[in-house]
């Protein structure tokens, strides 16, 4: 025998593991983990990288023998360990294969193995000095801005959430757009004036995803950047992923300070009624044109070749009558990560970038640009 | 006003109607419905076909005017009812346009019409001598066999369900078979000996699986086989398809009449052990090595690349050790589509066909043959 280990915590740890792994790896050793045994402290090191980013996990283990570090494919190794009912998993190790068992032999896997000296050396970092933020809260900076974040390759900077401490205010900020539309989250962190983050860094979209996930469960994980990574240090392991390069945009540039007019309307309902409103748009972006009058809304799709649609709508409306086109899209992706009942939207003219902000969601702000047809 | 309509009720039709429809239709009236406004009976028909199905549902409604018929767009009129959150919804014709909008006023979509002469006419079937049968009974006999039917365009015949009525026992029998394996239903059908249904045919998979859909909730629908269509008539509509042409094979003449050896084990755990057993197999074709012997079972992977899987079961076996192999996909989609706990599976040797029957599968019998490796 070489390890007995639990099988649940085996198998949460090898999930976030195979989420940093490169499945598509023109290497192969990408999709590989790095497993490492070490008896002295009965623990066993899962680490996965795809040069961007890496991983390296622990997990209790009874550990018999010397210590010891091999590969094996990640995703493989995480599906086996997925199929065991019973609570504890035995690891063997046999030439260059890992016999994963039961302890009454009833089910055994035999799986390749290769020379831990393949795997690449990972940079490390020291925990000190990192800002001390509820889980919860890191995880919900990332979430309620990354859907604004560009896939598009070219737009480099904007592929990612851009991070600024905002020390005198005792915040951290989360800012996300791919130049048609900008999310932003500001969050109280206590203790960010004595954390060592200076300046603003963007985190890519994959690590981003992947901080969300091994923060959102953790009481608190230390954060922080340092030499062009971004780390993370969670209750079971650190991550990093290296930090996009060049300057994210002058955002608050963009952001209008006074509005003429604003909306105040439910938020359900407007989803609601935007969605309707498309039913006939076959397209990729879908048009609605949105007729602001007193205390009524009338939300319509162009006139196409299968139809159109009308939608009216009650809603609280102060300003000048305003006949503006959204990308239907760009609304009800915003909307639905709010979590305000009433919404408010701030408009001055229909070439002019409209805000969204609600009284239950504090720091947050949504800023939109009206399509111009 | 043309029409006042129940939106559960139209939703309903829709959706059945919406699966006769052409989707990938080159002519682009396959994709339409045929709305049919009959003010002296105050029904609503739509009709959808694809050249070989056809369907045509009736609703209640309120209708004022003349009698009136033209053709929509099925899928988008269907997306559209969807999207009301009203109990009535309101027809109205406007030129070459179909209004639908509820009784206030809030909403309202128009919808491009065209005329009904270029919908195809549709053969009629009179409902005498059809075979009533519970709506249950016949989805169920679909459903247990259909996941055998072939999906290669070439082995047409094996394209779908072969329904054979056994007047003698007053069954009804439904068979699929891809050549690999064969599944085999029998019902009994009170009234199928003064039924017109005197040979088997072949109902298609589309076919076979909108009679599935349109019986299963119904108490009583009528069922038969009149000049190469099977038809169907329910509580709201009729379906007819065109059967499939040829021969299906004697499938009698492959189901061996006598087993060596018998195997009782139980169902969920066999299925379990398929899985965990070519977790480390990627192709399609999962070939599983089962060796039996005496009260035990063990499934192995075939040596590959990654690795290998052994799982052992305990199982009641009768008869001489034996080493077969299995498509594991194969024995799991059968045994997914079983009740009983413990299943029988009967064998001669490894190059010959299994049969699988239970206990409370009354009536169903599985016939899958070995991999010769």
């Amino acid at each position: 025998m070489l390890a007995k280990i639990d099988k649940r915590n085996l198998e949460k740890l090898l999930k976030r593991a195979d989420g940093v792994a490169d499945k598509k790896a023109s290497m192969a050793v990408l999709s590989m983990a790095l497993l490492t045994f070490e008896p002295e402290k009965n623990l066993l090191y899962i680490t996965t990288t795809d040069l961007e980013q890496g991983f390296k996990g622990r997990i209790q283990a009874e550990i018999e023998g010397g210590p010891l570090s091999f590969c094996v494919p990640c995703r493989k190794f995480y599906e086996i360990i997925k199929t065991f009912d019973e609570n504890e998993i035995i690891l063997q190790k046999d030439n260059s294969r890992l016999i994963i068992r039961d302890e009454e032999g009833s089910s055994k896997f035999e799986l390749a193995c290769s020379d831990s000296e393949e795997f690449p050396s990972l940079p490390e970092f020291a925990e000190e000095n990192l800002l001390d933020i509820p889980g919860k809260v890191l995880a919900e900076l990332i979430d309620k801005t990354i859907f604004c974040a560009s896939k598009e390759e070219a737009r480099f900077v904007l592929g990612g959430v851009y991070f600024e401490p905002l020390k005198e205010d005792g915040k951290l900020r989360a800012v996300a757009s791919d130049g048609h539309r900008l999310a932003l989250l500001d969050r109280d962190v206590p203790g960010i004036e004595d954390s060592n983050l200076k300046e603003g860094f963007i985190v890519g979209r994959k690590g981003a995803e992947i901080i969300s996930e091994l923060a959102e469960d953790e009481l608190v994980v230390k954060f922080g950047f340092i030499n062009n990574y971004a780390c993370l240090f969670n209750s079971y392991g650190f991550f990093f992923s290296r930090t996009l390069e060049g300057t994210f945009p002058d955002y608050r540039a963009v952001i209008p300070q006074e509005f003429k007019n604003i909306l105040k309307i439910s938020r359900k309902l407007f989803i609601n009624a935007l969605d309707r409103a498309t039913v006939l748009i076959s397209e990729k972006f879908k048009p609605v044109k949105i007729d602001l009058k007193r205390d009524e809304l009338i939300l319509s799709s162009p006139e196409g070749e299968l139809g159109m649609a009308e939608i009216k709508l009650r809603a609280e409306y102060q300003g000048n009558p305003l006949t503006i086109t959204f990308n239907a899209e760009y609304l009800v992706s915003a909307l639905e990560h709010m979590n305000s009942e009433e919404i408010e939207m701030k408009l001055n003219d229909e070439r002019s970038p409209c805000l969204i902000t609600g009284y239950r969601d504090e720091g947050f702000l949504y800023l939109v640009m009206p399509m111009v047809i």
